[in-house]
């Protein structure tokens, strides 16, 4: 028998995996008043993420799960079939979700284990787009989890009310849900996540073999080269299980990524200038619009501000923001492609856009609103 | 009969072509005590440029080059050939120079013009590796000359004197020269610089492409697709006239990147996820030595600094900077691959950066020294 649980937000969570993101999300919901247990293998991360005051530690799985009416499984992304089946069993009325971020895989090796359709049925894979480079419970914030896009992924098994119970809990957190199905979800992160990821590796990878004969090479490389290598520098291993998890999508997206590229190149090669001109003419527009579009957040607004090049600068702004409370979610210094400075790209909360706004002018900047 | 130069900087100089990188190199010039004539068949540019002061604008290119000792042409690249040979003919003792961002073709066309080899020893290509994001020589500066990598490409032809006293004017503006072969520059900038354009632009083509059929992927984007395209927005018309002028490196360069893209593509559709990590672990060490360096700047330093998320953070940090004369050169933070946030990159110059180390210190942040 399937228990239809309403889409009011729950009263009552577990969060299965501590860490930072499990941490985050006890964060986000604590605030709002609802209960959370948290549970974690490792005890190191079940004490200090109960130090946060978020959550109360539980003495196991099945006690953390028992009562929840809604179950965040966030442990790493190779445990996490293996779990969500055990917090099935013993949380036999809870919705269950995860935060992996790839989906096939995981509804997959889920569905093999779960014999039973109503338990099943209670299971809405999830991804929130949050994060930061750092881990660990104790660098957990209720605001890594503000205004992301948080994908939920009900399986063709999932029942309608469990996932909307899931939305709801979402956007009681202060995240943006985004529905799509796990395979729609897995084919567009191979695209704008996994490949980039692997673009930026091969380039890297392809630079420092040849440093081996040119020793000057990176000598010469500017911001622009950066910029696309700064990816390179994540978790190898965390990257590797992605991506074969998610292999059959990511191979295909490489693959149409070499199809530009080759055409790209044979128009070079061909000197058919006004081509070569007219692809980067078109992804120039298509990156300005992007450019205007707030990063996978909702609910903040980004200025372009000119900046002069003198000491200060930087502090006249920073600290007219701090005097009017104006917390800088975000700050970039937008760069050419090779090299120098001047516009900075300052991301706000939308709520403090009117009074961000009032402060630059104020001390004699000249903002445009980007997004 | 070829006069040999002497190893001493100029004392007169013209630049012909008064845009941002010919007025700000006339700028670092004169600051020297370099008396700097500049002519520009734009009269706009040429009134704007003589406004700064730097320069005294000449009547036509013949009579700014006359008396000079070292000639910089930075006029647009298609323009640059024809430039240094009426330049060769109307300074018949100057070190000619230029600034072009390929330098095979300058070369190739320019040899082809000037008969005399003579003349043709008298000039020394060169690219100085500095830039904005703006135009005009309304917003030159010599900062934008400030310790930049200035690759010096003598030809085969070139006489070794007239190098040497490029080189040294180099130095007396203050940027570093780095010397090689024409095909040597225009191989290592295929790889660093004009490979990492072709894949920013292909991969925002691609996307651009696929949204109109998944109009909500671009809404699943976080910063790393962000960095990868940045560069996407640069000048379509500048990039197809650099990329075709060197086209056979760069089609090269693209693949031998396709190449790397085949094996990760390889390695992860045959699930082989302990390669596909050390491909991943390499390009990672590589990043970090490479995060490691300065950007193409030599006089600066980087400093890592933990930021806390809090309105007023970034404000302590710059106006403690400002409140001891630190211009902060660059700032960054730096995200996860998925967004986030709470570490910031800040250049300043290597002789301020025991300052800024104290002021970070002082008021509560614990920086590292990065390069």
């Amino acid at each position: 028998m399937t228990s239809i649980p309403s889409a009011d937000p729950p009263r009552r969570i577990a969060v299965v995996g501590t860490g930072l993101l499990g941490a985050s999300i006890a964060q986000a919901a604590a605030r709002t008043g609802i209960a959370v247990r948290g549970w974690d293998e490792e005890p190191t991360n079940r004490a200090r993420a109960a130090e946060t005051g978020a959550l109360r530690a539980a003495g196991s799985l099945a006690e953390a799960v028992a009562d929840a009416e809604v179950v965040v499984v966030s442990t790493p992304i190779r445990a996490i079939p293996e779990v969500v089946v055990r917090c099935l069993r013993a949380a036999p009325a809870a919705t269950v979700t995860d935060v992996g971020s790839i989906k096939t895989a995981i509804v997959r090796e889920v569905r093999g284990r779960v014999r039973d359709a109503d338990a099943f049925a209670r299971f809405v894979p999830g991804h929130p787009m949050g994060g930061s480079e750092r881990s660990g419970p104790e660098h957990a914030a209720a605001s890594l989890v503000d205004g992301i896009v948080w994908v939920v992924t009900p399986t063709d098994g999932s029942e309608a009310a469990h996932a909307a119970r899931l939305e709801s809990f979402v956007v009681t957190v202060g995240a943006q849900p985004v529905l799509m199905s796990p395979e729609r979800h897995d084919r567009l992160v191979a695209v704008v996540s996994h490949l980039p990821q692997v673009a930026s590796t091969a380039l890297m990878d392809l630079a420092s073999t040849e440093e081996a004969d040119e020793p000057d090479l990176l000598l010469l490389s500017a911001g622009g080269f950066r910029d696309l290598t700064r990816l390179a520098a994540s978790n190898p291993h965390l990257w590797s299980d992605i991506l074969v998890a998610n292999r059959e999508e990511v191979a295909r997206a490489i693959d149409r990524y070499i199809a530009r590229l080759r055409v790209l190149r044979e128009a070079v090669a061909d000197e058919r200038a006004a081509e070569v001109e007219r692809t980067f003419d078109e992804a120039k527009r298509a990156r300005l619009r992007l450019a205007a579009k707030p990063l996978v957040r909702s609910g903040v607004a980004v200025l372009q501000v000119p900046i002069p090049d003198r000491p200060g600068a930087l502090a006249t702004l920073a600290s007219g923001m701090a005097e009017r409370g104006v917390n800088i979610e975000d700050l970039q210094i937008v760069h050419s492609a090779e090299g120098g400075r001047g516009l900075v790209h300052l991301t706000v909360a939308e709520a403090a856009v009117d009074d961000a706004w009032r402060t630059l002018t104020d001390v004699g900047f000249d903002p445009v609103r980007l997004a």
